[in-house]
C-alpha cells in the first residue's frame, strides 16, 4: 500500500443545505490539520449508494495514490449495518456496507476489505457517536487518521471476504448485444449508462438503442449539429447518450434506471 | 482565548451562482495564503440571517480551535448596521449586527462581543470598499487577518454589550410541553426544528406536534419503514421531523417558521 | 510576470452533479500536491462561455499575483478548437479559444497570449486525452505545472495576436445614452448588465431603462424599501437591477441578453 498523501475525497448525497459537508471537514481538520479536501460531489441522488460507487468507482483513478476516498449514502445510518474500508492499488475508501463499494470491489482482484471494529473506535477515542450522522462522528475522524499516515489499512478491523452486493446488476453481455442501464446523468443532462466501451469494441457498427430510439456512436459532442443526438464512449469510459449543445435527459424523458441495449449492426440486411 | 488555527469558515445566503464567494477567498488568500477555507453552507434562506445563527451555534464546535468563522446574510450592506466580532471558547465569529450571532451569544455566557471600528479597517490597509459587497471588502481581510494571528480579537474595536436580538424566540417551555418552529431543512427533506432535545428529556413519553399530525419519537430513520414518518432528536441536539427514505417537507407540506409542539402524554387517558 | 503562487482557480458550467469538478481537481494534486484550489463558480450557464468571460474579467484581481485561472465552458471539446493561455498583470488564464478569454484581454493593453502547442502535451507527459473532458486532461495538468512554477507561460506555445471574438458586444456609447444587456444574475435576483459604471460617470442623472421600465440610481439596496426597485453600480463596477430583499430578475421576467439603457434625463423637461 501507498503511504498516505494528505488528501481526502468526499461523495455523499448531502447537497449543499446546512452545514452537513462542512462538519465533516470540521472533524477531519480538528485531528488532522493539514488534510487537503475535497469534494468528489454532493450530489449523488438521495439514498441511492449505486451512483456513489458508479462514479468513485471510475474516478478514484485521478487522485494521487495514497487519497482516502469517503463515501456517505447512507439510508441505514444508526442500525445494524456495518462500516467497510477497502483498499485497491494505494487507495483506501470508507462506505457503509450497502453496495455502495461493490463495484470498486468489483473491478479490481487485487481490493482488500476491512470491517471497522468497534474497539477501533475506542482506541481512536471517538466519543459521542450520534445515532444520525456518521459521517462526522466516524468516517470523518477515521479518515482523518488514516490520511495522516497514523492509522494503517490493516488495523481498522477484521477482513472480511464478502460484501453487500451492489444494487444495479452489472451489463449483460451477449455475443450481439450488451444491455445495461442508465446509471447517472449529468449537469448538460448526458445519459451515463453502465456499460463499459470496452463491452462493445468488438463491434463493427455499434447503435444504441434507449426509449424507442437509436443512437449512432460519436467521438466528441461537436461531431453532429447543435440539437442532435449522439452516442459516445465518454471520458469515464462508459457509453452516453447526448444532445449537442442541449439535454438529452430532458428531451428524452429518460432517467436513472431505463434500460439501454448497444447492438452490433454489422450484418444486418 | 485560543492560538489561530489558520482555518476560515464561510457561511452565506450567496448561493454557487457567480463568483462572489470564489472572491471572498482570493481575498483571503491574497493576504493569508496558508488560510484553510471551509464552506459551511451557502444555502442559507435568502436574507434569513436566523437560519445561519442557527447552524452555526451548533456547527462551531466541530472545528478546531482557534477558528475564524464569518457569516454573511446581510441584507442591511451599505447602510448603518454594525460589523461584531464575537469570541465564545476559542472560537471567532464575524457577522453583521442583524441578530445573526444572537443564537451563540445567548447559548454561552463566556460569549465576549466587540464591534469592527472604522480605524481597524484603515491600520489594516482596506481600502475601496463598496457599498454592496463587505463579505469580500471588510469580513474577508479581517479574517485573513484574525485567522493568520496578525491580529487579536480585543484589537477589533469597542466592547458591547448587547445585540441586535435573534429574529425568532426561543422555544417557549411549559411543564407538559415546549413550543418551537421549524428553523430549517436539510437535502433530504427533513424539518429541523429550534427545540433542543435537552428541553424534553424529562417528559416520558414525547410526541411532537406539527400540521395537525403527531410524530413518535425514534433514535434513527431505519427504525421505522420507508415511507413511514418519525421524529427524532438529530445529530445536532435538535428535534427533527423526518420521512424514512422520503421527504416529510415535501409531503406534510410544512416550512420554515412553521410551529411545532412537543407534547408529554405520559398521564393522558 | 509574477512568481506562481500557488493557487489555481476554476471556472465551469460543470453544476455540481458527478465527480468533473473533483477528478479536475485530483488531476491537478496528482502533479501539484500543494495546490491551493478555488472555485470560482460551477454554475456558468450552460455552454455560453460569455458568462464565464465577464465574470473572469471582473474577479481576477481579488486573487493573489500569480494565481492560474482555468476556465472550461467548451461546447467545442475535441473538435478542432484551440486551447489559449492569457497573461495579464501577473495572473495566467487558460481556457479554449471560443470567446471566453477575450474581454480580459480586451481590458488590458498588457495582455499576451499563446497558444497550447501539441509538442508541449508531449513534453508534459500527458498522455490518454479523453475526446470529451480536456478540463481533466489537459487543463488540470497544465495549471498544475503553471502554479507549481516549473512551467513558464512563454513555454505554452506560439504566440497568438488574435482570438475568437467575444459572444457578446461591447456596450455602445453615445454621447446622452449607454446601450448594453443583461449579462448574468445572482443567487438574490440581482440583473446584472455589461455596463460599466465608469461609462455614466459623465451623466449627472442617470436612469436605467430595461423592459419598459426604469429605475433610478441608488448607492446600496437598503436605500429604498423592501420590494422596491433600484438600479446601482455594484461591488464588481457592473450596473444591476435589484430590488431590495426580492428578485428582480423573477418580478421583472428579465434575464440573459435582455437590452438595458443607460439615459442621461439632466436636461429633460
Amino acid at each position: 500500500m501507498s503511504a498516505a498523501c494528505g488528501v481526502i475525497t468526499l461523495t455523499t448525497d448531502f447537497g449543499h443545505q446546512g452545514p452537513f459537508v462542512g462538519v465533516m471537514k470540521g472533524a477531519v481538520l480538528a485531528r488532522f490539520p493539514a488534510a487537503r479536501l475535497i469534494d468528489l460531489t454532493h450530489e449523488i441522488l438521495v439514498h441511492w449508494p449505486a451512483e456513489a460507487g458508479f462514479w468513485l468507482a471510475r474516478a478514484y483513478r485521478y487522485f494521487p495514490e495514497g487519497t482516502v476516498h469517503v463515501a456517505v449514502v447512507d439510508p441505514g445510518v444508526g442500525t445494524a449495518r456495518k462500516i467497510i474500508a477497502v483498499e485497491v492499488g494505494g487507495h483506501l475508501f470508507l462506505a457503509p456496507d450497502n453496495g455502495l463499494l461493490a463495484p470498486i470491489v468489483a473491478r479490481d482482484a487485487r481490493a482488500r476489505i476491512r470491517r471497522l471494529s468497534p474497539a477501533l473506535l475506542a482506541r481512536l477515542q471517538i466519543q459521542r457517536v450520534s445515532a444520525t450522522f456518521h459521517g462526522r462522528d466516524i468516517f470523518a475522524p477515521v479518515a482523518a487518521e488514516l490520511a495522516a499516515g497514523r492509522l494503517e489499512f490493516d488495523a481498522l478491523g477484521e477482513p472480511l471476504t464478502s460484501l453487500v452486493p451492489a444494487w444495479v446488476e452489472e451489463p449483460t453481455v451477449e455475443s450481439r448485444s450488451v444491455s445495461g442501464v442508465i446509471m447517472t446523468q449529468d449537469h448538460f443532462g448526458n445519459l451515463i449508462t453502465n456499460i463499459d466501451g470496452s463491452l462493445i469494441e468488438r463491434f463493427r457498427l455499434p447503435l444504441v438503442h434507449a426509449g424507442n430510439r437509436a443512437f449512432p456512436l460519436h467521438k466528441t459532442y461537436g461531431e453532429v449539429r447543435p440539437g442532435e443526438y449522439l452516442a459516445l464512449v465518454n471520458s469515464f469510459g462508459t457509453i452516453e447518450i447526448a444532445r449537442a449543445e442541449g439535454s438529452a435527459a430532458e428531451e428524452l424523458g429518460l432517467s436513472r434506471g431505463a434500460p439501454v441495449v448497444v447492438r452490433d449492426r454489422t450484418d444486418q440486411p
